[in-house]
This record gives C-alpha cells, sequence and structure tokens, in this order.
C-alpha cells in the first residue's frame, strides 16, 4: 500500500516539528549532521491500564522513508522563513544540502502485528544526526496512533469472545487519516469489516453496511421502508429496527423478513442502534425465534467499546455481532498512545560508539542505552519473557537474568536453550534501501491473530492484567545504572564548580 | 486552500460510510434518488461541559463538494463488489448513474470561527435525496472534528488569558490529517503557531519550535549544545534547560544569554519541559531577572490543558508563554463531539415540503424539523439570544417567544426590533454552485476572536458556565411539538391495528 502515492501528495517530508528543522540547521553549522546516531522508539505503558499492546503502522512509516525528500516546493517555503531583522531563517547552503539529501538510514523494526511491551524499542533508526532527527516527528505520529486503535481493537475482540466486530468510526473519527489509519489499524486488531468504503478501496478491508434512519424515515412507513430495502438487498437485508419503536420495528422486520423468505431469500438480520441493548436483544431474540427465524443475527451499535461489550455479555444480551465506532477509532478513554523517540548511543570522533541515557527524576523516564534488540522466549507456542539486550553481548544459552527496567528487584532467571526464540527487531531499511519484504494488510492480521494467541490470557484480561516479564539483560542493565550514576556524579561536579 | 489537491488526491467521494452507498442503491431502485431532502448537521451538548464551541472545518467540506464525483477507479472498485451468490451488489445501470452524477445541492452554513450552541444548525443541505445522504459521513467526519479541536484551542486561549499558547501535538496527533486539521483548527481557536512545519506550508499558520533533549544530549555538556545552538540561531534562543538538571540548566542559559548580549543579542528565553512548573518558573524568572533578563520569556509544556493552566495561573507561575500538544490536538478529555446529520423535511409527490422529525424516547434527541435557519441578536457588541426559526415565517419584530428544545418551560420574549441581528446560516453553494466566497485562514481567526469577544464572559467559564439562550421560534415550537405528538399517535394506531 503506497498511502503517499494513493493518498498523499508524494512526499511528507515536512510533517515533521519544526525545531527537528532547526536542529539540522544547527547540527550541520557545528559540523554534526553526519554524526551517526541510534534512536529507539518505544512507549512507557500500556494504553488503557491494559497488559499488552499491538504494533501497527510500520507500512506508513516505510512509505514515509521511501519517500523521503525535500522538493522544490518545500524548499521554497524554507527559503521563504525570515527572522525578526529580515534576513533568512536557513542558511542558502542548508537548504542545497537539504535539496541533495538522500535517506540513508538503517531502520529495525518490531512488524506489524506483534505484540508489544513497555520500554522495548518497536522501531531503532540509525544513521546521520540530521536524518535521525527529522524522522522522530512522523515516526512518532504514525506509529502513536495506529499502535493505539490496534491495541483498542485487539481489546474490543478480546471483550467480543470471537462474535464479529464490524467498526463504522468514520463520522467520528479525528480527520481523514484518522479514520483512515483508525479502520486499518482496527482490522489490524481484529476487526471483520470497515463501513469506511474509501479504506476499503485503499487497503483491502471488506467492507460493510446496510441503512440509516433516514432510510426509514424518507418512507411514509417503517414498513414500506423495510419492502423497499428488500426489494434492492434480498441478500444482505439487515433492517434497523429502532428509528420509532423497537418493538414494533422487529414486528415489521419479521413481516419483510417473511415476504424475502417466500421468495427464496432469507434475512441476514436486525440491528438495534439505541435504547436498551440488553433488554430489546433478548426480546428480539425471542421474538426471531418464535416466528421461525432462529438463524438472523441481532446486530447491536451506540458507543460500545470493551466494558460494555463484557457487561453486556454478562447480562447475556442476545447478540450475535457488534457493531462499534467512536469509542474505537478515537481510542476514546485515553486517545494518545505516549510512544517517545530517544537517542540512545552516538559515535564519537574515533569512530566509537558511546551509549547515552536521559536522567530524570523519575526511573520510569530514564531511556536505554546502546544498540539493544529484543528476544522473545517461547514455550511451545506460548511467551514466557522478553529480553532487551545489547547486541555486541553474547547470550549465555546456559542462563540469563533479566531485570525489570523500573524496579531493578524484580528479576527472571531464564534458560534460553530451553526455548525457541524470536528476535523482534528485523531489519527493514539498510543504508537507506528497503531490505524487507512487506507483508499483505490480511497477513498482518493473522499474525496479530497468532501472537494474541501466543499470550497467556491473564495478560489479555482487561481489567488489572498479569504482567508479562520484560527485562533488561545483565550486562545492558549495569550499564545503563553506570550511566545514570556517572551522569549524577557529573551533574555534581558541575554544581560544585559554580 | 484546496486540501484535496494540495494533500490528497483529487475527490474523495468514497469517504463515506458504505450505507451511504447501499441507501444511493436502494433509493434509486425505489426510485427516490432525485426525491428533494433537507438534511441538518447540528450537535447536541457541548463538548469538555463547557457553555460554548467554535465552528470550524467548512473550508474542507466546501473542497470536499467542489470535487465530488466519482473517479474511474471509484467506480471499478464499486462494481468488483459481489453478494455471496457472486452477483454484483451494484447493478451496472446505477454505476452508471454515479458517473454522471454531478453535485447539485444547495448548503447553506455557520461561518467558521462562528460561536455556535447545541441543537442549532452548522449545516443544512438540500439536494437530492441520494446526495445528500452521501455527503453525511464526510460532512460530520471534517465538522467534527475541526470543531472539537476548535473549541478546545479557544479554552486554552481563555485560560491562557492572553499569553501566547504555541501548539505542538503532531507527534500524539491521531493520524497525519488528524495533525494537519487540528493544527489548522488550533490556530482559528487562537493559538499562535504550530510546530507542524507542513501545517505552516499548507496553511501559512506561523510555524515556531527549537531545540530537544536529543540536541543537549548529542553533545559532552550541556552548556557546549547552548552555544552551538546559539551560534545557529542567535535571533531565536530559547533554551531547553531541563535536560539534566533544570536550575543548573537555567545557569547554562544565563551563561549563554550574556555571550549573545556581548555579540549584541538578545536570548529569547528558556523553556521547561518537565518538573513542577510552577516551582521552577518561579526559580527561573528569579534567577533571570537577577542576571539582567527582566525580558527573557519562560516557556512551559508538558501535558498542558486549559485546567492545568488555570491551576498553575492561581499558583502565580511564572509562565510567559504555553506550549500545548497532545491534550489540545487529541482533545484528550472528550476526542470526539458528537454531531449529527438529520433528515429535516423532504418534497412528496405534489412538491410540497414534509416536515419530519425523529421521534426518541429522549426528548433530547428529536431533532428539529422544517426548513430552519439561526436568528443571532446582538445588544451593541454582545449576543444575547440565538432564535431558530422556521424561514418561511414572518418574525414579529416588536416581540417574539424563544422555547427551549429540551425544556419547554424555559422561555425567553425578546424584541427583536431593539437589537442587530445576523443570520447565521450563510449561502455556500447554490444548485451544486460555489457562492461564497471564501475567507482567508487569518480573516477566521479574526472572526472566532471577534465571536468569542461578543460572548459574556460567564458563558466562557471553563466550569459550570452560564447557559446561552438558544431556543425555537414559538411557530417551531408548535410545528415540532405537533409532529411528535402525531408521531406517536401514529404509532399507537399502528400496534393497535396488531
Amino acid at each position: 500500500m503506497k498511502i503517499t502515492k494513493d493518498l498523499y501528495q508524494s512526499n511528507l517530508v515536512l510533517l515533521t516539528d519544526f525545531y527537528q528543522l532547526t536542529m539540522a540547521y544547527a547540527y550541520w553549522k557545528a559540523g554534526k549532521g553526519e554524526q551517526e546516531a541510534v534512536f529507539n522508539l518505544f512507549f512507557r505503558k500500556h494504553p488503557f491500564q491494559g497488559g499488552f499492546s499491538l504494533a501497527a503502522g510500520l507500512d506508513y512509516v516505510i512509505d514515509y522513508c521511501k519517500n523521503f525528500r525535500f522538493s522544490g516546493t518545500d524548499l521554497d517555503y524554507l527559503a521563504q522563513m525570515k527572522n525578526q531583522d529580515g534576513s533568512p531563517v536557513f542558511a542558502e547552503e542548508f537548504l542545497d544540502y537539504l535539496k541533495n539529501l538522500k535517506f540513508s538510514c538503517d531502520i529495525e523494526a518490531v512488524e506489524e502485528g506483534t505484540v508489544v511491551f513497555p520500554n522495548a524499542p518497536l522501531i531503532r533508526v540509525r544513521g546521520p544526526l540530521i536524518q535521525c532527527q527529522l524522522l522522530e516527528t512522523p515516526l512518532l505520529n504514525i506509529i502513536n496512533f495506529q499502535t493505539l486503535i490496534a491495541t483498542k481493537a485487539a481489546r474490543i475482540n478480546v471483550a467480543a469472545n470471537g462474535a464479529p466486530v464490524l467498526e463504522f468510526g468514520l463520522r467520528r473519527a479525528q480527520g481523514i487519516d484518522g479514520a483512515l489509519a483508525a479502520s486499518r489499524a482496527a482490522y489490524i486488531g481484529g476487526c471483520t469489516s470497515t463501513s469506511n468504503v474509501m479504506a476499503g478501496k485503499l487497503f483491502g478491508i471488506p467492507v460493510s453496511g446496510t441503512h440509516a434512519h433516514s432510510w426509514i424515515m424518507s418512507f411514509e412507513t417503517e414498513l414500506e421502508a423495510f419492502e423497499a430495502y428488500a426489494e434492492a438487498f434480498p441478500e444482505k437485508c439487515v433492517f434497523l429496527v429502532d428509528t420509532y419503536d423497537t418493538i414494533q420495528g422487529i414486528k415489521n422486520a419479521i413481516k419483510v423478513g417473511k415476504i424475502l423468505r417466500d421468495k427464496g431469500k432469507e434475512m441476514v438480520g436486525i440491528r438495534i442502534d439505541s435504547g436498551d441493548l440488553a433488554y430489546f436483544s433478548i426480546q428480539a431474540r425471542q421474538m426471531l425465534d418464535e416466528a421461525g427465524f432462529p438463524e438472523a443475527k441481532i446486530v447491536a451499535s451506540n458507543d460500545l467499546d470493551e466494558q460494555i461489550i463484557t457487561s453486556l455479555k454478562t447480562q447475556e444480551a442476545a447478540i450475535d455481532v457488534w457493531g462499534v465506532g467512536t469509542k474505537l477509532v478515537t481510542a476514546y478513554d485515553q486517545p494518545a498512545l505516549g510512544a517517545v523517540y530517544k537517542l540512545s548511543a552516538i559515535k564519537d570522533e574515533n569512530g566509537k560508539w558511546v551509549p547515552k541515557v536521559k536522567v530524570s527524576q523519575q526511573s520510569m523516564k530514564i531511556n536505554i542505552p546502546g544498540l539493544h534488540n529484543v528476544k522473545r522466549y517461547y514455550s511451545k507456542d506460548k511467551a514466557v519473557a522478553d529480553m532487551i539486550y545489547l547486541e555486541e553481548e553474547e547470550i549465555n544459552p546456559r542462563g540469563v537474568v533479566i531485570i525489570d527496567p523500573i524496579d531493578p528487584t524484580r528479576r527472571k532467571r531464564l534458560m534460553p536453550a530451553f526455548y525457541s526464540e524470536e528476535v523482534l527487531l528485523k531489519p527493514i531499511f539498510k543504508a537507506g534501501k528497503l531490505v524487507y519484504s512487506i507483508p499483505s494488510l490480511e497477513k498482518i492480521r493473522e499474525r496479530a491473530a497468532q501472537q494474541l494467541e501466543s499470550l497467556d490470557k491473564t495478560h489479555k484480561r482487561l481489567v488489572n492484567p498479569h504482567l508479562y516479564p520484560v527485562g533488561l539483560e545483565e550486562n545492558l542493565h549495569h550499564l545503563r545504572m553506570e550511566l545514570v550514576l556517572k551522569s549524577q556524579n557529573f551533574e555534581n561536579e558541575k554544581n560544585e564548580q559554580e
């Protein structure tokens, strides 16, 4: 899928924070623009107080990077920017540098549809400082949103427990791509279809939908409206029964269902979009069964999310298909994932990598230094733990200790030899060249389903989930502690010099 | 601004719910496709428990309508859709109909930057049923989101009370357009700049930004990093002081500020992005003043919104400029506005308009019937009340009574002759032709500022605002009541027939 080609203009290089450009300019001025650096994109906390997240958005990132270049109009725009004294903000030589800039980074990333956890990198970018910096904002924008929505969709599908979940959030989504990217991520997370026809066309997601209240209201009576709809779509009749009076609507649906049956067709079902969904679905089930329509499906919608679906299930609501919109596509109860993008190493003049940490008063906010990767250990098909490790270090197959990045008293001993393993960061670009074979959206969706299956169900509990173990390999833990202490001493020394 | 031309492919006609297309097909089959109808777009409740909303998004709507046509690939996509028995979902003749479809609606709308209230239409669409129906979803998507963000921005600016508010939400926004449209709406709502360079290029919004923690970390010491930045941007130095130790950071900023001054330049200020913003800003102000930098600005950021800004102001935090991101561009505490789009009248075979209501158990959800418009009455420059009225009815300048649409015991008597008035729905398209002169974004922003000024400050209170009076003109109120009662009788009769 070529989002920039199909949907946007051919490059989105200016879809970044202005400070990335001012820093780029200042790096260039300081002669540091080509200095090699490593940045990691990760989040610190699962959204929705959950126990897992589902990575999504890499396909957009790949497309963004492939089209990374400054067009003539981009450069014109930058060239006309002026300081207060009328001088240009950016020197002409720098704009020439941007004009000739070619994407040349290495990118490793977790594949879309992978279950992911806090602190472990989703994307690692290695390359010239200026390029790494310019990529920060678009990568965060794309990954934050799609990972958030894929995770929300997965949670809703956990609640639906195998029943189809239709996504129809377009009308309340946050902008045009806020809808399109959400439909894509929701499909990855397990939804069966979208209402958004453009998402269907662009991404190949199945589309679904029947009619609205306005259809009913445009006829004299509800019955006429159902009949006219059955005339147009004898194969696809899901009657919306709550325009005037839900019980009467169910009766009318049954009447038209019988007419259809006389013509050798079967109505698919009914939809209830308001009122007490538990009460009306149970009524509807009984009425449909008694009228000889035990196969007719009951679709429910109206501000649903994983909590309400769970509650309706507990009440034994007779709902076969769930329609979700606003709460899914905006991730209503937490509309942003707070992923960040942090420098973890920089090459000095001697070509030696210097690991970096940003120290903070909150230990939760201290990043993980160095060139690290993540290994997931599996016992049979079940994921047992993730280990974040320095790529240069050898892993002892006889035993490793992984240490929680926040609470160092939480440790776990592992015998790697006992498990199968998967390295989660996969090569995507090497020196700016795509080396990854992009899976289809269907494959990504399958991977998501397998990944969710590999997770013990206690980690998927919607409330108070069991924490999945993710830890730093010992050497990495020690490096990090050492750098933190050193940084603090360094600060103390500086303070004393005052 | 041509959003589809500059940013998206040339048409977005498929950016709609699939049920709009199935209904279109069924209308066409039932011979009702060209039947004339009127739909109104309105919301039922202010977001954020506020007392006002700020309309935005019309420019996108205009662009959408101007480019409303089915392209060859759109039609190909619809043509390949199959029923389970392998038959095509849409008949070829219908696809031909879509191919030849030309946008021919009348559209009236409230101008962008207008203060708006529940139940009154923001947009009125009059035209053939099929077109009205297809427009529903994209219009809702666009208006819901931009109105939501413009309103949030206005609230944040009310809290900032004249101090500049910089928007930098790109990295956490919901998708690409979720960022771009948010930057646009935030600017309308009073923000002074965006960090999003592409929003700057596309919309002409001023962009701002300096440097990030990674800039500091890429140098050996913070001092070196400040010096190098001052070298590149002597005119634009806002030093981020909290990478390692905030107090030390302020000291380093002052050092480099002095170096700049020796060169005849002045540092603009410092930015604090973490920790206790009240404490550190007060410390910073004192240190800067004592060091001879009373003009240096203090910029604060870190998950700010109108509530936190208000709280910091109460604590006398010494903050001159507010940087807001996530909470603004995602409207974090209420990430969707629930605007709806309802049929209010349809022309019968005799060419007579039949007003329509959708009755609901909740009186709040009953729409307003007929071809109605909104008048705002002003006393001098202050808005005193909005009246929703039937266009065909004459208004008595000597006195009208307006009746609250939810609670009919709340009424207000008005003497229109005493006030100046503004009809809020303005003609935008006539028979598909644009008749509106689109204002620049700067003009829209000015209108928003004037509109907010026209509102008594009690309506702008962030918590428990005073309700601004909006009511139905008496005749419209009676029509609505009559239709509701008739509809209920009608239902009773039908039930008795069972």
